[in-house]
């Protein structure tokens, strides 16, 4: 059913990278285009060289037209009125309909989608949750993000953002989150917290490998750990037990059958996969913690465009929104 | 639609109370019987007791017929094979096939869930959550339970729990929970930890009104609460804190329009609501925070009858499990 699908055009938009694809029914993308952001000029030209960017992936695609448009960006956004509301990557960007213009512009009709929501559609739909009727995604990179799919539908949530799973509590007055709370999972578990923490012990003379490098990244970090630095030991341990926490209260809450994990962070594979799996299953209620079982994303750095693909390709077939 | 629902029986299987009642299309409850378990005669007796209360419910009810049973208890059971599984409520219990066992003895057929998700499905379907299309109930009762409505089905989860709601982290290594883990709401939200904690405070030593009381019941320490005394307010406040901590995560996770709180130590009203309101308001992402409406439960005590025969009835039509 599926290959039947047209062609769409999908745009993601990040805060750092611009990204733009023709997405066929099969799941596959056609024509990709990536460029940065450059954020600071503005949201009147950086839409004007993002829909340049579309333009661009639909004449490589070398397919004939896109059906509709598929949008995705971090929120906060309205996906009923097509609106980003005033997403904290895109300073600045005030209550911009984007549906409206997107349509406008490529004369079909076009839906907007939190970008982690899109993500865990397109992961449902043609990645690592392939064949699977409930399950709840996470990406760990910059910020921690996720999604949920529930009786084979994605879950939009009453405000349209598909749940906020990086605001999980794991440590009441902990860590200062972006969000402007203390101790969620994002405080603990995003690359950029990895960086800070193993940053400021550096800072406070703490001896490690990690000393040797300018602005020790997430990478480095997990990268020293799995070669036995301490420092880098007791942050990663740190960053998997928060992971650990704050899914055994989503497997409790969702009684998923696939976690899948995502984003930048997951590249250290199962060095991160395995304490988290492991600290859920010694600690969700035993009946979710035999149902889910735990596996890494598989659409890598395109995930959003194939997610918002699915969006559009949702739009277009009507599925319940 | 509904009222073209036929009548069902409904059997509701607790620790210290069987309950029987047959269910028309409209929700209302005919022939309501209420009887004690007596658990420690272990299951057979139980169980032709709570069948005989069955038949009793049909014959006052005066329908000629019922069309499906449902039960409701306490988890963990397979709602898929219809068995209970060891609910720590009914100790002795093992693999109860109470399905087959009603559908035997009722000539009809007959589907389990987990009475705190069929409560849920109570409350949106005949209750507090009428109209709304995504919806998050806890009862807060001797323990904590809950269920969720999402996209106007229930969610039953790959378990077939439906979400172990009483089971979110609220203080890591912090109170013993009956589960056998730390910290959960459960442990802090739940008549049995209200009365709990405030025994314990007294034992050491704490002034309090509550101390001419013999055993201080959730009940009392609202009450005294109520009336100004310091040791019942504290409890409290630590109860209400709770409850806000594990919802705001909730209204994070499931972005649902309306957060219905039922069961016993609802009864204190606004003195539980209000504060629990706030802190999600105050604490949850601002736009799942602003979807979320609270309110109280409607159903009372016939709330798992009414849902088990909500459950009852979507057997018949085959709504989606």
């Amino acid at each position: 059913m599926e290959h039947d699908l047209p062609a769409v055009l999908s745009l993601d938009i990040g805060g750092t990278k611009l990204a733009a694809g023709v997405v066929t029914g099969d799941g596959l993308i056609h024509g990709w285009q990536v460029t940065p952001t450059r954020r600071e000029e503005g949201p009147r030209p950086v839409l004007t060289r993002l829909f340049d960017l579309g333009r661009k992936a639909v004449a490589e695609a070398g397919v004939p037209e896109v059906a509709a448009v598929g949008i995705s960006c971090g929120g906060p956004l309205d996906t009923t009125a097509g609106v980003l509301e005033c997403p904290p990557h895109l300073p600045g960007w005030i209550d911009i309909p984007i549906v409206a213009l997107a349509t406008e512009t490529f004369g079909v009709p076009a839906a907007l989608e939190n970008d982690a929501t899109a993500a865990a559609l397109g992961e449902f739909r043609y990645g690592a949750g392939r064949g699977t009727s409930t399950m709840v995604y996470l990406t760990i990179s910059t910020g921690v993000g996720g999604g949920s799919v529930i009786g084979g539908r994605l879950h939009r949530g009453a405000a349209g953002n598909g749940g906020e799973l990086g605001h999980v509590m794991v440590r009441p007055g902990g860590r200062k989150c972006s969000c402007g709370r203390r101790g969620c999972l994002e405080a603990y578990a995003s690359g950029t917290s990895i960086a800070e923490r193993a940053r400021e012990a550096l800072a406070a003379g703490r001896p490690s490998s990690l000393s040797a490098l300018a602005l020790p990244t997430a990478e480095d970090v997990s990268r020293a750990a799995e070669a036995g630095d301490p420092l880098a030991i007791e942050v990663w341990d740190e960053t998997t037990w928060a992971l650990g926490t704050a899914l055994t209260d989503l497997v409790n809450a969702f009684e998923p059958e696939l976690v899948v994990l995502g984003g930048g962070v997951t590249r250290s594979g199962a060095r991160l996969l395995d304490p988290v799996a492991a600290a859920v299953a010694r600690d969700a209620m035993p009946p979710a913690a035999r149902a889910a079982r735990f596996t890494l994303a598989e659409l890598g750095d395109g995930v959003c465009v194939v997610g918002a693909g699915a969006v559009a390709h949702d739009l277009l077939t009507g599925a319940a929104r």
